[in-house]
């Protein structure tokens, strides 16, 4: 077998700076969740392209890090014969290095692409670990896409509620509070929030990726390319100091001198350490941005609000759209697709005002193909939506004044008692979350288990969490609450944004899930309840009615009282009498 | 006002030393829930006799720090001329160390009674900790108790279930896993299970106060005091080395040289750390057998299950008893009282085969004294039981071969709307664990809010957990499994023994709470419920039948059968009528 040219390429390099491996992780600066294709550099590598992992490469061995997700894509993906397949929780790379290689093999990585905790971790291989500042996929990857240089637009007061320098004073504050002086902000999303600007590097991201050291005087140093600056206001600009990305590490160095400079152990690049402790002092606490943009202000929430009807809207008139259309096409013999469906979808969410772009890459699914909860259609995995299967759709869009994100799984026939068990399982999961009242504070672990409830009775779970944050027209996966079995510190309180969205998946047959937007809002002093900010019907055509209580069967009655009266003027004409059929009581 | 001698006794003796402070913690070497006499040191020094909490002397200041539970009577108590009150989580000492004393200021602490993980804590006060191996007590406290030398007793295999020599072989190989040398047993219980011995050192708390070192050979040194183990067979003593309790620390230093040894930070005496540290290697970890031991054999779990049966007959006992005396003795002018109630159920108790003594101290509690969680009846306390009111009794007993705990809330009258209503609520927290399927593993704080969601309805919640273990004939609370709010990570599986105690306490008023203990059992492959071992009828005078579900009604149907068929053969021929009655389906 050939060895894959990408890391012959690589090894040649390692060889040629004296170096024993190096460690490639599926990252960028900014630790993204959805990176560019600048910083693929581990899918050119490897040809591995899923959202988490590493390679280790040596000169005679290669080893692909990927977790439980991935153990079957990356089987697929990369060359078996070059590679060998670890598991990233269960084989953790520092013990892997320390049984395997000799004590102080030189391992390179990329300073900018690791996170200090991550290197704080690897301390433990007991190799010489060899900082890189450049990255050698510069010099060997020759088609290597350029770094985005999306433009970046201002965000009005209308659509964010708070001026920049009232949020830079709110910060300076608390820098103040903990004699610091310097804030650094590593973590696009905190800038686009503090700045009240969005950016368009990454698609569904909208998000300016650079970086900015706000001082305990208010004042902010950006570090961005400035083609990406070119149509903000001279009044946004004049309100800060603009300095090329490339300076950020040489500057927080000088300006660190004799400083205290904050910076977050797990998201910050690890090469912004080592330029801070040279001579500077470093307060190591989760960016405080991140807590005061998870509590929305009541013009965003009023965005998100309005956004949530016009998205609404689009669903209403798809799903109108698909209970025509898909027993139409079945019985014409030319079943409709998920690509088709995915396609038509988009074209009513662009139809509706304040729309930009989806807000990720939607799960278009039917059959088997929604039992993969991270499936994505493509020609080659395209499957028929027919009266003989549930066809799930996770989608959302980024509006100019929210960011929405929802899930509905359909029938547009009778399906098997199974079926109708589990569907029924999972609603009643959700609508257990829907009509919790919770103390103020509660934690996401804490009420986790009323979404698995249902399912746990019939001796079944779903293996991924019940609820995520959501940006305000920002990341789709917002930080730092989270609502799953895992721990989350963070304590739930009126104003944070999140989903609720329990499922079930059968392999190899189907997959469940329902999924609404909510805020958290205050509903007797000190408790807390979430209000849907989604307004789309549940298909209640699966339901085993009589495993529903009245308060559920009155809960459902509601939302679709709620959903009717908003929706109806705002839908097209030929989805009205779906609307109405749609939300009808139980 | 004059400072109390006890103070005035102990600031002379550090002036004496040089110290310019002391520590002075409620705690003994074991680091026990209840305290023996002669370790009640602190209420000595203060007059504040609370379960957990520290004094800090020193020579023109004297501050006790208590927590949340305590913060009313630790006024009661204390002389507030003397001392300042402190909170104790709120105001740690460390921090209260460094900004109110000079840097190096000489700080004393006894070092059997402070953990390694306490110690390490205080490090950063900035004083000069300095370890006492001697307590300045023995000088100061003319009348002090005596340390308790309870006789140890041997318990038998058909109680164990699993020979002494079988538990050591299974921590040897444990500690050969680790490449350990050394375990040191530093908590009373689980020397109890390790030996199959129980003491008789504090009331209500069978285990005998001692160390032990285990080596990785399985053999046993027993630090204990050689006047406790008269009574045990010439086989147990010559299977293992009896030494001195005061030997412990230099024979631990002597033995850890070169070697590793195993402690526990948070319960170990930081002594231990000091002695073994001089030229041994310390192994940080949970005690093994905290584990082992909480997972039940199957003679344990059947000697829980018969223990509750005589436990249960002595309920019924005392509930039909109640149910005749308290209408007759307040029709007569002369009502029943808390303290009259706690000796009649002690005295049904004690007629029942294998009881021993009471597992803690009664909780009998009529009114408004039983909205403190802690509440115990005194003289001075002592309140009617009449039927205007909830009465609520918390007991159990140690009986030869299991350990009970349960809580019942009885009404001898038609109470107000509310009272209904909250017992009503606490009820459907109950049955929400009580029918709880949940996968193998859970951990508890992913559960504990289903105890809690038809309070969090009302707007309401209690200030406690959910459910503890409970030891085989050992301590009523015991680790590591807890069902609360706060996080427990440690996994719960079949056969492991907890309680589940939802309640609801409105000040001055009423306290409510239902409580029983049970047993983690596998329902489907992968799954558990818990199942009953308390066997006594729960009062539904009160309770609003139209808010309970036809589910709930059929779980307390089918239970209250279970408790007749299993009660009535054991009853006194007087109870079986209000048995029969109190078990009538709804």
């Amino acid at each position: 077998m050939q060895t894959p040219s990408s890391l012959s390429a690589l090894r040649e390099w390692l060889r040629a700076q004296n170096l024993d491996g190096m460690i490639v992780p599926r990252a960028d600066a900014f630790q993204s969740e959805y990176c560019a294709p600048h910083d693929d550099q581990l899918a050119w590598l490897t040809g591995f392209d899923g959202s988490a992992g590493h390679a280790l490469i040596l000169q005679d061995r290669a080893l692909m890090f990927v977790d439980g997700r991935y153990q079957v894509q990356v089987r697929e993906q990369v060359d078996l014969d070059a590679f060998e397949i670890l598991h990233l929780h269960n084989d953790p790379l520092a013990p892997w290095l320390r049984e395997n290689l000799r004590p102080g093999a030189r391992i390179a990585f990329e300073a900018m692409l690791m996170t200090p905790a991550q290197y704080d971790a690897l301390r433990a291989s007991q190799c010489t670990l060899v900082p890189l500042n450049d990255s050698p996929f510069d010099d060997i990857w020759h088609d290597r896409p350029p770094a985005p240089v999306g433009a970046i637009r201002e965000m009005p007061y209308e659509y964010n509620g708070e001026n920049s320098a009232d949020k830079r004073q709110r910060i300076a504050a608390l820098l103040d509070a903990h004699n610091t002086d310097y804030l650094a902000i590593t973590q696009p999303d905190n800038i686009a929030w503090l700045l009240n600007v969005r950016g368009s590097d990454i698609p569904t991201s909208p998000v300016p990726n650079s970086f900015a050291l706000l001082g305990r005087d208010g004042r902010v140093e950006w570090f961005v390319n400035a083609d990406k600056t070119r149509s903000l206001s001279p009044a946004l600009l004049a309100s800060l100091t603009l300095s090329s990305e490339g300076d950020f590490l040489s500057r927080s160095q000088h300006l660190s001198a004799g400083k205290r400079v904050m910076m977050d152990a797990d998201t910050a690049p690890v090469a912004l350490r080592f330029a801070v402790e040279k001579s500077g002092e470093i307060v190591w606490n989760a960016d405080p941005i991140t807590l005061m943009k998870a509590l929305k202000n009541p013009v965003e929430l009023a965005g998100y609000r309005q956004s949530h009807q016009y998205d609404g809207a689009a669903w209403v008139n798809f799903l109108a759209w698909l209970a025509r259309e898909v027993p139409r096409r079945e019985a014409a013999g030319n079943p409709l697709t998920e690509l088709e469906a995915q396609e038509q979808q988009l074209a009513f969410r662009t139809q509706q005002p304040g729309f930009i772009e989806p807000s990720f890459a939607t799960i278009s699914a039917s059959a088997s193909n929604a039992a993969m909860c991270h499936y994505h259609s493509s020609e080659s995995t395209n499957k028929a939506i027919t009266h003989r299967d549930f066809y799930l759709n996770d989608s959302g869009g980024q509006y100019h004044n929210g960011t929405t994100d929802a899930t509905r799984t359909l029938a547009y026939g009778p399906l098997s008692a199974q079926c109708r068990l589990h569907y029924t399982a999972v609603l009643k999961g959700f609508l257990s979350m829907m009509s919790l009242q919770f103390p103020s504070g509660t934690q996401g672990h804490q009420i986790d288990a009323f979404a698995r409830r249902p399912l746990w009775e019939l001796g079944l779970d779903f293996d991924h969490g019940t609820g995520h944050g959501v940006g305000h027209q920002l990341l789709i996966h917002e930080n730092p609450h989270r609502i799953a079995k895992k721990v989350n510190p963070w304590p739930l309180v009126a104003g944070n944004i999140m989903t609720i969205e329990p499922g079930y998946y059968l392999a190899d047959a189907y997959g469940i899930r329902i999924e609404n937007q909510v805020e958290v809002v205050e509903s007797l002093p000190g408790f807390c309840k979430f209000a849907s900010l989604t307004l789309i019907p549940i298909d209640l055509s699966q339901v085993e009615l009589h495993l529903l209580s009245e308060q559920e069967k009155q809960w459902l009655d509601d939302y679709h009282q709620q959903v009717r009266e908003v929706l109806m003027p705002l839908v097209e004409s030929e989805a009205q009498q779906w609307l109405f059929a749609a939300t009808a009581p139980i």
